[in-house]
């Protein structure tokens, strides 16, 4: 969990500045600020963003507006021999878009445009810097829908969901990213443009450089232009509730959805808790309701059959289902999405687990274990349709106590559940990624042979280390 | 369209007798055949078999029926410098697994071992050999299926499957290969094992190495075993028809389709050729229903209401809809499914091109004038959900003319319907990929900076390409 480098050597930082200076002259309009404390938030993204809010600076910052700067702000540093940070929104949970002050932030903030939207093709073609939200609510009056929805959906953009391969909520049913990319160009580290994938569903010339760029964090090169597929917006939605008497009870229930015909489009199941923590901290009486919830969208054809079938199969578990009426839905998501129940009064540490989804029940049995050993709290909601968890680990903050400075034990209890994970035959990262904080735990899964692989493949693009070093392998 | 090289000198040659005799020495058990007119099956497969079944003599060929046993075979092939190409069962269409006298042929069929079946993490892992359709005959006392079904999924394996990431009927739902495949164990050019992906549905730890395997056509490593991701079998099926009056009529009607919220598992387009030729070589009497047909497959929930608003988009554009009994779609289906209409009294060219889907129509109206332009015949069906056709280009033989010797106008029509395609946005080869017969075709879609991406990308797995060397790329 270590933080990125920033040291700053007097070598580094005069490259830095000849970088500036050339594209002062090469691209008098392109907007680019010298390292300053204008650029402090550059420094660092959503993980790794508390850690150092009290810099005095940050890197340089590049915002391109089109793929041709871009291309040229790449060439430059690669002349210089001056590394670069590739950078979406900033709200990534894994360091991926940490940068240190010698370092050249390109930001795709500015390359925001919806370029076009095929509603007979069933794609949209859009620049990085479009936020997801965004792209949804421009795609609705055509009844259409791009899935990926991370939770992070109103403020991360498709390049920063790109560049993670981000999920979300809705991928048990409708795919991680990487299955709504059909098409990249890319701006690679020597500043040429490569234009890779198809318009078309269906596509095999070649190898699939799309999907291997899908999830690459920046370090093979910087996507600045995007074709996703579409989706028609299902003809019925409907959210359903579970409660369960007990976290154990609940999640053991996950296997009655697998086993019935039922596919819904969300599983979220929400522990004790998580629950008990949300009650404190917004207001609501979930607990009155049961102990453990499973939280459920249905959509598509035949809802009520769908409704029938999952009732039956739940209930037969020990579940209390309810067909939520809207505003009682949105309510639920509402809390479900707004939060996990923690506060500025306590420590923090966040997980990105997965594991095989018939051992989620496993991983919250070990939870009240680990909370002894530790001496932490720990709940967690899942993605229970694809076995993805993310464990919140707290400890209330003593009185005068330094709240930048939380306990070893949390990370400590952090990477046991990794270990856990990896025990159960899972993953240490589900979708967040591994930019910095994750690099070491991604050596506990990776094999040499595969880890000599990637680096490989990195060097094959890649060769002198100039796209987001350090990050991801 | 040329043929694989299929000279031998004596230096090559002589060297696969000494992989042959270290082999003889280090796996006893394992069954080699030298060159001889036993392997001639070996030096096509169902793309270039035609051209060369008069051969004396075939390849070398290793039938491994374990992953050790394939490292070593790689070992030692790679040792005395022979070239190795990995089969399935020989099914593919593009010549990926053709090979000279003088490689060694790396057969998968007796790695044919379903390994596990995890209904609760609904996950199979199967050796690379197992048949398409034994997997899901295996699968169905389970209620699971896996979803790519390839024309051929009758006499394909899995392994064959995920070197061309074969597409099929129910892809435009259930997604192609790709999307069915979370794992692999791979043996790579130096005979180690290299095991990536992950069993979770989710996972971001480092580049997905998965998806780059699937569709590389053996030119990165030799697949061993294989984690697919499985489905509940939907809780209703329907088969639907929809004649139109013409070809054009029906090729149009594919937007109403794209319009409404229906999104079916099977969409199958017949223009009007394609239903004369099924009526004259199997008897039966479909143009007398129309000129055109959409033969589509809805499951899932809400049947009747998928077909109320299918009927009602296709009947607004001119379509006569039918909910087919049982009997009928299933009669229906081996229609489409037998054959497109064609025997060996016909010259055949096939083609896999995919398109944008709004642009299916365009490919159709140019057919009569290929038609006039090359005096040819060309139908086509199209997987109509994801843009794919499969033209089928034919002209009578004429009595005392070479069965085996096809006029240049056949492949010279196939090349134009390339091109139409990739003039249309779309792509060489929608699913039967590269292989050797559309190696030339490739260079026109892919661009130099792509291509030499790709080369980079083999050079880092198999820098002295040992592996199916001349394929895909």
């Amino acid at each position: 969990m270590a933080a990125p480098a920033s040291v700053s050597d007097p070598a580094r930082t005069s490259a830095l500045s000849a970088v500036l200076d050339d594209l002062a002259a090469s691209l008098p309009h392109l907007e680019v600020i010298a390292p300053s404390a204008e650029t402090v938030a550059y420094l660092d993204d959503a993980a790794t963003r508390h850690a150092r809010r009290d810099a005095a600076s940050g890197p340089a910052v590049a915002l391109p507006s089109t793929a041709d700067e871009v291309q040229e702000v790449v060439r430059t540093a690669a002349r210089h021999g001056v590394t670069i940070v590739p950078r979406g929104a900033g709200t990534g949970l894994s360091g991926g878009a940490s940068a240190s002050r010698d370092q050249l932030v390109v930001s795709t903030e500015r390359l925001n445009r919806i370029v076009e939207v095929s509603p007979l093709d069933e794609v949209a073609v859009v620049e990085p810097g479009v936020l997801n939200a965004a792209l949804n609510e421009h795609l609705a009056p055509w009844g259409l829908f791009y899935a990926p929805d991370p939770a992070s959906y109103e403020i991360s953009t498709i390049g920063g969901n790109v560049a993670t391969n981000a999920g979300g909520l809705r991928c048990a049913k409708y795919g991680v990213t990487r299955e709504s990319v059909l098409a990249l160009d890319v701006v690679l580290a020597d500043g040429e443009l490569l234009t890779i994938g198809h318009r078309s569903i269906k596509g095999v010339t070649g190898l699939d450089l799309v999907s291997l760029f899908v999830g690459s964090e920046g370090v093979l090169g910087i996507v600045v232009r995007v074709t996703v597929r579409l989706r028609p917006i299902p003809v019925a939605r409907r959210t359903v509730s579970a409660f369960f008497d007990t976290t154990e009870a609940g999640a053991s229930a996950l296997a009655a959805i697998t086993r019935s015909p039922v596919r819904p489009a969300v599983i979220e199941f929400l522990d004790g808790r998580t629950l008990a923590n949300i009650d404190r901290h917004r207001g609501t009486t979930l607990t009155a309701r049961g102990g453990a919830l499973l939280l459920i969208e249905l959509d598509g054809y035949g809802i009520d059959e769908q409704f029938g079938d999952l009732r039956e199969a739940l209930h037969a578990v020990g579940g209390r289902v309810t067909a939520e009426t809207d505003a009682d839905g949105e309510a639920l998501w509402a809390l479900r999405r707004g939060g996990r129940g923690f506060d500025e009064r306590s420590w923090f540490a966040g997980g990105d687990i997965a594991v095989p989804k018939s051992r989620i029940p496993d991983v919250y049995a070990a939870l009240p274990e680990l909370e002894r050993r530790f001496g932490v709290e720990i709940g967690s909601v899942a993605h229970a349709g694809d076995g993805n968890l993310h464990p919140v680990i707290t400890k209330p903050i003593p009185d005068g106590a330094d709240p930048l400075s939380p306990p070893a034990e949390l990370h400590d209890a952090a990477d046991e559940l990794v270990r856990l994970a990896l025990a159960l035959g899972g993953t240490v990262s589900g979708e967040h990624g591994i930019g910095t904080v994750k690099r070491e735990l991604a050596a506990l899964e990776l094999s040499p042979r595969s880890r000599q692989a990637q680096l490989a493949v990195k060097a094959a693009f890649d060769p002198f280390e100039l796209l987001n070093p350090g990050k991801a392998l």
